[in-house]
């Protein structure tokens, strides 16, 4: 039996009766015959957030839909919830801090059992916080090089549904470039992946397909034969690297992470 | 006779007394010798803006700076100032609009005297705007993805130091990774390169090096094996690219623009 497919959603997706990225996950999780667990730990308004959601998933055709409550991590540890998870077809992890996510959720049994499950064909969406949780590496603080001029990158621990890879969101729309080279000049056996808003990759033996509106970037530093990472003393990193690898991707293109490469085939791009 | 070094300044350079960039560009001017000219005429203010480097040039010792006053067509075909430019040793070239630089000057006299000067050794700096105009390609407008989604880049005609290279300025403070690589996936044979603020690459024999306080990223998409450029309805650019060459470089270390690579021979870098 193989692992399910993941959904990784640069955020801000279109939560209308056919936004793309959202509909995608409807059919990946069985269409009307799906039951959707909403988690919204990572919000600090989980109640109108998962509202959003489950008025949305309605609106695409699920009869049934279920918010995960886990505020605590007494709760992440309760077998009720282990019960709720066990009866759904699709886990959808919102928006929010995705340090919540590794705070509330990391290590607990809701976190093992979202593993087996995954591992057994379950399908997994996050958007946001709910996208950089899914890697085992993330990127949990950072300012952007704009206007101030400082950059530091802080990386936690995720969820670790995927492995030596480093997801960052509202790529574009925030500007996340340089706090991405950033982490993956620190990491360069770590493929970054930056994915703009309302846009997704869906991740499934280890390559990855693009669906919605816009962009997602991917970083390679692994053939590079050069790194000096700088940090100057108001804690900017500065840096010289050497021959990192970049590739964007639109809608309909896929990505082999394994080679690190663009699949170009036809037939594999719709 | 070999031509003249081309400092190229990221914008916001430090204008004080022992600011890094400024004092690099005296030093090659000649120091307490040198007779510099300040070109302003990309500055809509350009006597407030001459000011400002009159004084922070005679901080730095120099006795003789002159003003080059060009604010229309006729004025850069004016024998005067051909005169000036030729008792010049170095030219200080300002920030503002590119755009102004290349409707008042380019293809005028003063601009085929400062190409002849320059390639008899005169030296050359420009900053922001004046960053910009050094190449033969440059950016002259664009949007940003940041927030609004839209990117939008259009490329003029600058005064051609420089050829197969496009300079953007003020790189990271601005986020504008994304309007370079979209001018760059538009233009593969030319390189990219994005010089931050305070920061500048001095351009000598098809090499650079690099001054200042940030950054400079180079984007070279010369070995890619693909590229789609596809707009929106909105007329915003969204990218399908393989395999782009990304590099990074801070003070000291030099690049080789003909092999496209960093230089990493001791002795090089300082």
């Amino acid at each position: 039996m193989s692992a399910g497919q993941l959904l990784i959603i640069g955020g801000a997706e279109e939560k209308i009766h056919d936004g793309e990225v959202l509909s995608k996950f409807v059919e990946l999780a069985g269409d009307k015959n799906s039951r959707i667990g909403i988690l919204p730990t990572a919000s600090e308004i989980p109640d109108d957030v998962s509202s959003d959601y489950i008025h949305t998933f309605k609106q695409l055709g699920v009869v049934r839909v279920e918010v995960i409550n886990v505020a605590t991590r007494e709760c992440a540890e309760d077998p009720s919830i282990m019960e709720l998870i066990d009866s759904l077809s699709a886990v959808f992890i919102t928006g929010g801090d995705q340090s919540r996510l590794s705070e509330l959720i990391g290590g607990t049994k809701l976190h093992e059992t979202l593993m087996e499950k995954w591992k057994k064909g379950m399908v997994l969406a996050g958007t946001s916080a709910g996208a950089s949780i899914m890697a085992k590496q993330m990127i949990v603080a950072a300012d952007t090089k704009l206007n101030d001029d400082k950059l530091t990158v802080k990386l936690g621990t995720g969820f670790g549904f995927l492995d030596h890879v480093l997801i960052d969101q509202h790529f574009s729309q925030r500007a996340r470039f340089d706090r991405l080279l950033s982490a993956i000049a620190d990491n360069t056996e770590i493929i970054g992946i930056g994915i703009d808003e309302n846009t997704a990759i869906l991740v499934h033996d280890n390559k990855f397909k693009v669906y919605g509106e816009h962009q997602v970037l991917v970083m390679d530093g692994k053939s590079s034969n050069y790194v000096n990472v700088k940090v100057s003393e108001n804690g900017s990193e500065e840096l010289t690297i050497s021959g990192f690898q970049l590739h964007t991707l639109t809608k309909g293109y896929s990505f082999d992470l394994a080679n690190r490469k663009l699949i170009l085939e036809k037939g594999i791009q719709e």
